[in-house]
Order: structure tokens, then sequence, then C-alpha cells
């Protein structure tokens, strides 16, 4: 069978072909709530659904400074039982403002106070089951100050090129998948402004 | 303050700072389980963690043809209460092998099949709360079929060059995560090989 032709541009959307009843909520602590609803599918059948609801919003910073570099935190992930090198993120609740969540989150994990805040990239992280929303901003004009960590953290930082970030996430080095997302678009960000590209690269440690 | 060094090399991983005590399953369904925990957490206080349990691992093909497209299927997503353009992906059950899992989920949305299944990237989509797994795989050598979705499923099927794929990423049109995830992982798979990057652009609709 021949391949289609490729299109430019997305058709318009459809409407929603699902209907939700009865929906109970089954689980609830400060993050998240579960609900379960009786589902008529799109091909008519029943079934149920079991939604996470997010209490926050998940708000990533990528700070890229003039050399082409930004920061990662370390920080042990219980829910998977590994240790994750990240951008600095954190959940903003609905009502605070997103990029003053940013700011917020940035200057606790890294120490960091940045001139700009632009919004890169606002994605669903996991749509089959919940409706956490995950936001990237990338911070410029950087300056250093104390880092302030909540007492659920234990962080390391460490300082690194855009560019080496993102051969460890080639080599499957990074596994935060949010991360991945944030270091995508910062750096699709910065090659289409062509900015921080200057800088030589690192050599390895011996 | 000056800014530290750039360092090329993640240094070595710390250990797990949390303790997990009394877990107690709150929620389950056929795709998720909800646990809740009593914790100490890294700073020695207590607390609690609830963890969403996913039974299937996300599995995504990018298929890559040799004009330089690929594949995407439009769906409603009721947790997020938008239409969604993304990969095609779906649940691979622990057990079912991953590329027979990848090969599936291509026929089934699709009906497209490769002769080739290469795993480009293995994330955890949202690690603060949930263990789910997203794996991605490039598809080549492509051939075309019937499609065959599932019954939760009502699907559109469209076929787009990566460049502008990328393109819609960037200006916010495509809002599924793991979608972004497994486009950039491929686009960059793509990049490193020289592959697919020999079709003139399709021009925009008028």
């Amino acid at each position: 069978m021949e391949f289609p032709e490729p299109v430019r541009d997305l058709p318009p959307d459809e409407a929603d072909p699902w209907r939700f009843h009865d929906c109970v909520t089954k689980y609830e602590n400060a993050w998240i709530a579960v609900t379960e609803s009786a589902v008529t599918r799109p091909d008519g059948r029943p079934g149920i659904y079991g939604v996470v609801h997010y209490a926050n919003r998940a708000v990533a910073v990528v700070p890229i400074d003039e050399q082409g570099c930004t920061w990662l935190v370390g920080q042990y992930r219980p829910t998977v039982g590994c240790y994750s090198w990240e951008v600095p993120e954190g959940g903003v609740p609905r009502g605070e403002d997103l990029a003053e969540g940013a700011r917020r989150e940035l200057l606790e994990e890294t120490g960091l106070t940045a001139s700009t805040y632009e919004l890169v990239s606002r994605t669903n992280l996991s749509n089959s089951v919940t409706d956490e929303e995950g936001l990237v901003f990338v911070a410029t004009g950087l300056s250093l100050g104390e880092a302030a960590p909540e007492g659920t953290e234990q962080l390391r930082v460490l300082r690194m090129r855009v560019d080496d970030v993102m051969e460890l996430i080639d080599g499957g080095e990074i596994t935060d998948g949010f991360t991945v997302i944030a270091m995508a678009a910062a750096d699709r960000w910065r090659r289409r402004l062509g900015l921080g590209q200057s800088v030589p690269p690192v050599p390895s440690q011996p």
C-alpha cells in the first residue's frame, strides 16, 4: 500500500466521544486526588476510568548562562528507586503565578535569580491517566546567591554545558521525563535564538 | 557570587535518604494501583507518600520513512479535556516483550509494520508521584497495511515530516509530554545518523 501524502497542518479537532458518569473520589492527599467514573467509551461500550488529579502544576526552570551552561539538581526518587539528575523543578499550586513559582523553585534549589523567565513549553506529562500539567521556563540574566531546599529534598547541584546535558539524555543517563522535555525545549529555544554557544567543551575527567 | 566551574560527568549516586513504612493499597483498577506509606523524609521528619503504580509500561513508536516523514495519531484525551495529536503509543504489560509491544501498537494504530525497531529512550514520565516508565522506539523499513485500533480509541492518522512535527512542538500545538520526549529522541537519533532529511518542505495550505 502506498504511503499517504504528508500534511503540513493539523486538521480541526474532533468532539469528545467519551461520556463520564458518577465520578467518585477514591483517594486524596495534599498532592493528588484519584477519582473513578463509570464511562461510555468511544465505541459505545461501558467501562470505568480512574483519573489522578494533581493539586499542583509541575514547573521546570532551565537556567542558561552566557557560557551556554545550565544547572542540574540531583536527588533520590523513591517512586522509581533511583538517583536522578534533573532540571530545577517543583510544584506550583493553582492560584500561584507560574513565573513567580518558577522564580521561587530556581532560587530554592540552586540559589540562582534571573532577570528574565520565558515560558517555552506547556505539556501534559501523562495524559492517559493523569491531568498533570508541566510548564517549562528558560531563565536568563543569572546571578548566584544561597540555595534553600525544602525538607523533602536533599539536593546536590552542578553546572554543566547544555550540549553535555543533551548528550547525557541521548546516552540514557538522565531518566526524568520532565527534564528531557524541559532540556529539549530549552535547547531548541536557544538554537533558534543563537544563544550561549560560545563556550569550548569541558574536557572529560581522566 | 562566581559561578562554579562546569563539570562534564555526573558524580556517583548517593544512597536513598527516604524510609518507607506501612505501605497500604488505597485504590486499584486494571491500569493503576495507588499506595500510601508513612515515611521518614530526608530531613528526618515524618510524613506520608502516595505513589501511583502503573500495570503497564508506556511504549511509543516513532516510524520514520525514507522521506523523513513520521505518523501521528489524533484522539480526544478526557483526562485533560482536549484533543491531542501524538506518536503511536500504548501500554505494554510487564511480561510482554517491549519490542513486540512496540510492533503491536504501531500496527494497531497506523497499519504500519517495520523491519527494525530500535530503543532510543527510557524515562520515568512523572517521578514525583508515579512509577510510570516510558520507552521510545524508532521504527524504520516501513510498509503499510490496515490499522485496527482498540475500542477505547477513536483515532485519526496522518503522515507528516519530522521537521514539521518538531515545529508543532515548538509552537505548543502538540501537548502530550510523552510525544515530545519521543519526537525529541527520534529527531536527535535521526540527526546523529544523518537519516531521512532529503525531502523538501511541504507547502502550507492556502
